[in-house]
């Protein structure tokens, strides 16, 4: 199957500590990598995980906390070192044009920028194999997620039958397409037959930083990974009522309302020595649930982090 | 002795690596702690060496590329999320102003800006313990090193001699001051007799970036420790040429001629995997060489790092 993964960059807060990174991410579909969310650091990140920085096509920015945007200037500099030629494509709430603008001056490559309507469910991003959509988020901030949404893939073609009708190559991908397939005898064989049905398309939603939004559940609705903040236990409920983020009870309950196939949480506040108190809570309500850690990487749709 | 201490955060180049961080020193003072460039990471690194974020009174900045400056943004909000209140100064070439203010807007603690004239040899700092000189660089943007000086120390009272002449503690300051003590009876006994010698006051050089400076030698004449960048060997002399760096040799060089008590090496190219060969280089010309490390803490004056 090709690549659908979710690097984790950094899964910390605000607030620095020995054991976190600010919010970063790599997705990677099909050989293709966006940075979703870009802390401090990214940089280093990116070096230590072998994860090729000229490789990243696009940054998807959530809100423009510095923690989830400070390691920019950073990344955008040294891609400028390292000779980048192509253009680079920034989605971000619509303040972040001018932020952008003053670390660009001096840059020999393009950098677009696609500002993105925080208050919409609604495609912002498409190529041959993946759809992104904006999820609205409430925050302190404007602040929108992300759902990466892979494309309906082609069925598997059966070598088998392919040898046994003697098929040319130059038929195949019509087959591929759902073509029946007519022999010189003018025998028609079915399509069916030719095949294996497709994989399901995968997905993976980022939802950081939130409080609880329940329509959030129907936006995710069967998505095979959903990344959500989970800052606080509900021991701090007041705390993510103050700051608008949310509990690891409520991350769990919008992957049970969403019938989601995995929840990975994270975004978790400095006062959590230890997550896996916040592990439990979630797993109480949604028991498919991972933590996130610097270094983990997701296999979207395989069920296990590696 | 009272502190004076030089910590390295990062001692790498521009080009990231799995091995160095962007430039980044704290220097402390008889407590005081200062930050001296302030690469991408600071505050991550100032948490994993338990250096307190609270404790920064100031920040020094040697030039405006990304790698002296852009952990600055990230630092300033965390302090903020602290709770600082106490005004932070920031020193810096005096294009760096309207960068600083654009990232403060909703400080809630004073952010003062210092323009440095990067051609001059002069004291931009003074405290009690403390002055601070601009020392001129020569690199492709404005660029100023740094002169760390204690002020001269007072003498040490010999406990002994104070005991034995009965000498009441209100006294002590003045003999500290260098007075002579007149006793009861009229009797002035010299305070060559009540005190040893001060401690030698300690400085400390900070230059970086920079291409070799000959004047520099006399500006850093007799300095306890000495940081010089060696971004490379002889062998891409070129190079250092080209990008207004210095080599390990012409590091060296500069220790020399200013017959300062130590040499500690930095910013290292990405080119060179194993900084060895920048070290045997120096050391050829000048012994007392060590290199930079992200973790080390050098003792100013104990020649020796820990």
């Amino acid at each position: 199957m090709e690549p659908f993964e979710v690097h984790v960059l950094g899964c910390g807060c605000a607030i620095p500590t020995r054991h976190h990174l600010p919010s970063a991410q790599v997705v990677n579909v099909r050989g293709k990598l966006s940075l979703v969310d870009c802390g401090e650091g990214v940089q280093l990140s990116l070096r230590k995980q072998r994860l090729s920085l000229l490789k990243l096509r696009n940054a998807f920015l959530s809100h423009l906390h510095g923690d989830h945007c400070y390691g920019m200037p950073g990344l955008i500099s040294t891609l400028g070192l390292l000779g980048r030629t192509a253009a680079f494509h920034v989605y971000a709430p619509a303040d972040y044009e001018q932020q952008l603008k003053s670390f660009c001056d001096h840059i020999e490559f393009e950098v677009v920028f696609h500002p993105v309507d925080t208050t919409q469910f609604a495609p912002i991003y498409e190529d041959r194999s993946l759809t992104v959509w904006s999820l609205p988020l409430k925050h302190s901030v404007p602040c929108s997620g992300f759902l990466f949404k892979e494309k309906p893939l082609q069925p598997h073609i059966r070598r088998d039958m392919i040898d046994f009708f003697e098929i040319p190559l130059a038929d195949i991908p019509a087959i591929k397409d759902g073509a029946d397939w007519t022999a010189p005898d003018d025998r028609v064989i079915e399509n069916a037959r030719l095949t294996r049905p497709a994989d399901p398309p995968r997905s993976y939603a980022y939802c950081s930083d939130t409080c609880f939004v329940p329509e959030l559940a129907e936006q995710v609705k069967g998505c095979t990974l959903l990344y959500h903040e989970a800052t606080y236990g509900s021991d701090r409920r007041a705390s993510a009522a103050k700051y608008l983020h949310s509990t690891a009870a409520e991350a769990a309950q919008i992957a049970k309302m969403g019938g989601v196939g995995q929840l990975m949480i994270g975004h978790y506040s400095s006062r959590y020595p230890d997550e896996r108190v916040l592990l439990d809570e979630a797993r109480s309500i949604f028991p498919n649930t991972i933590l996130a850690d610097e270094g983990l990487t997701v296999q979207v749709g395989q069920n296990k982090g590696e």
